[in-house]
């Protein structure tokens, strides 16, 4: 998978907040053998030993702040501000929630706030919902790739509408990585399957009773539904196939 | 896995029939790591060159013979004998079904069925429909799985009722494999985080477009599934939750 | 809709139990313009007055004696010769449960119960799990109709399986009738445009917070699933259609 | 039902698109008994005898003009001003669609419109995406209901994501109408039982094999779902529950 040129093996993305501890967290980053992770910027501080920076730092995975918590364009502007300056990276993955309850992705703002943050250079990865229209906006004004919801972010519901994460696989000329909703590892293969190129996801393995087991199932279950999408599956039928005769 | 005594690692059961020769059935099976594999009692020669069963024995395979093609109780013992004594084995995938279009089980000759054949010796794995009244039954008459159907064989509809799979696995104090209707990898990984023991399948593999692929894909899958199933996943919401403050 | 040779208009069968007071299980049986109800025989004491049996009678309802509570063969064979006795009917709705948990089908007891009740002279009716092979035998073996459920009784998942339900429609030369797991109106809808030919249920309506109201609700939507299964529906589409230019 | 402080009986808005005559669409909005229609300006020529709008002039249906075409905020606002002035009304049904393929709502250029169109006056109806976020924008610019999509236009692909319709209606303070993919009487039932207020649905109706015959569908499973809803369900439950034993 290649993000505004630069190269992935790994197809899951993680987060790292909810994990009972920064030691249980390691593993889990190191199971799940993701090359890319999203901090809250307030978690980051690259002088402190033993923080969440340090752990991505040393197991060699890329750290991409987000603008957690931000509610209008602006706020999430001076965040992604911030997170350049004591990161030294212009990549951003831009959330901009429209309240507490939901936790859902304001479109207004958030399109606003992509497109100001292209402008001033970031490489943008917004959080989005899972309407194609606001998908193909985010791309046209420059982001970097785009990130739909499968359901609320914590939720666990799965992929609630995935006639619409095909639309926006079938369109977008940029990754699709599903964001949120993912519950275990059957729906992150389906989203694989449904064409996503990606998975992103937290609250999932660092909730579970094991997120270190988790954090394997995930990595296992976005392999499965990439190799599945690629192998062409079989048709669905109404009635049954016998196998044939014989291959002998 | 224990079945009858007998561990296996694997916990993906294959098929072999609809493959496009015998050199991508080979290979397919060598992705999917597989243990266990049925066979067609007609499919199995052992004295000829290049057939099924010297593909499983070369890849220290353990062949299953099924009773594929039988529609009475009659039928099935006479083909589950002949197999007994071709492949010397009293394991026995016991089909019954009962018209060609659906290619269903009958529940009445499929008890029967298993009842003698159990009493004659035998290993018997039957292939059941989701009844979780059934599949005690089975269990009850000595049965050593029971293999309930996620959707008609070669339909890949996936798991029609994951309701009824709940109630045989919670039930159940033998192994349940899902047998029939997996179509994808995030199907065979759902049949898993379901509580099944096993996944079996056939032209889910034989017939994508790139079988070993596909084969591999399941084999993570199933993985993917057992380990999530294990590892605790998070309890569903109707709503948001946002990750934990910090861990640091 | 005629079963046994009695036409009903009403495709509304509906069960007396869980009703909170006779009063109201009358003004529901009447909002429901139901005109066949199910009674388990010992509720049905014809001599007694304020009784089930006098609100059908006194409302023009024919009573289906069932045989809950069943759980052999044995068992329902004597219900039912009880209740052809006290009710002078020979219908008889059969049940023939396998255990409490479930209250679901035993499919063993069940059809040599129907076979035998078809023998003694009874126009059978019978409950039955969703497996077309099973139906197919209970309409070989004489039965008036088949009652596949939706899920298990009481439960109020809908219909869980409905391609299953879809395969029993196609191939009944007998009514079919969907028999528990309804909750709401748009499951029994469903149900029709699936093609059952009628509706059962119980404590969907009974114990509703308002029986009576839902009750109402349950005669409209069978009624309007019955008639948009024949107004033909339009086909699904993957991609939105715009309204023709004009019909002016 | 109320909006902007006009009272409705029936809770079922039609469209005309798509009828294959000007007789079977007034048959069919005469057995729809619906008294609210939406209809393109285009297709509204008051002085031509044998329109559209003197079908509904006839009828006593209140025509509820739309802008069905438009792709920007200034097309919706002229489409919308002539409506105006043709037919004498200030309510506008306000589409304003990404793409001819999916016909989707366009989120930044639909609540531009609406902000506008309600400055002007204009009692705004906007045809929406199932986005909450999107849903109470709309409201809190001053539209006077929201009208989500099930899924796109003319799909009949039913309720996608009834969770979104769900969120939508907990928070909305102004009807809530389903309006597009709606494709069989049961979808329509599960609108209401989901909370909506009211149904808007047109190819439905009009391009079914019998467009009168589904039209009295549809009344009576708004009506069903309606009346359900109010009734309170049973819950849900993982296993059976019996009947009581008896209400004599």
């Amino acid at each position: 998978m290649v993000i505004a040129g630069c190269s992935f093996t790994s197809r899951l993305i993680t987060g790292t907040g909810g994990a009972p501890s920064l030691r249980v967290l390691e593993d889990a980053l190191a199971a799940s053998e993701t090359e890319l992770t999203t901090v809250a910027l307030r978690r980051v501080s690259p002088d402190a030993e033993g923080s969440v920076w340090d752990v991505l730092h040393r197991n060699g995975i890329r750290p991409l702040p987000n603008t957690a918590g931000c509610f209008t364009a602006g706020d999430a502007l001076r965040t992604a501000r911030l997170a350049r300056e004591a990161l030294e990276t212009d990549w951003i993955k831009l959330e901009v929630v429209a309240d507490e309850r939901t936790l859902l992705p304001d479109p207004v703002e958030l399109l606003d706030a992509a497109e100001r943050l292209v402008d001033e250079g970031f490489t943008v990865l917004p959080y989005t919902n899972d309407d194609p229209v606001l998908a193909r906006r985010l791309e046209q004004v420059g982001c970097a790739a785009v990130m739909p919801l499968g359901a609320p972010i914590g939720s666990g519901l799965g992929i609630r509408n995935p006639h619409n994460i095909e639309l926006i696989v079938e369109q977008a000329e940029v990754p699709v990585v599903i964001d949120a909703g993912i519950g275990t590892a059957s729906e992150a293969a389906l989203a694989m399957e449904l064409g996503c190129d990606a998975v992103m996801l937290a609250t999932a393995v660092t909730r579970a009773q094991d997120p270190v087991l988790m954090a394997g199932a995930m990595r296992d279950a976005v392999n499965a539904g990439r190799a599945a999408r690629r192998a062409g599956r079989i048709p669905v039928r109404r009635y049954a196939q016998a196998s044939s005769p014989a291959v002998d």
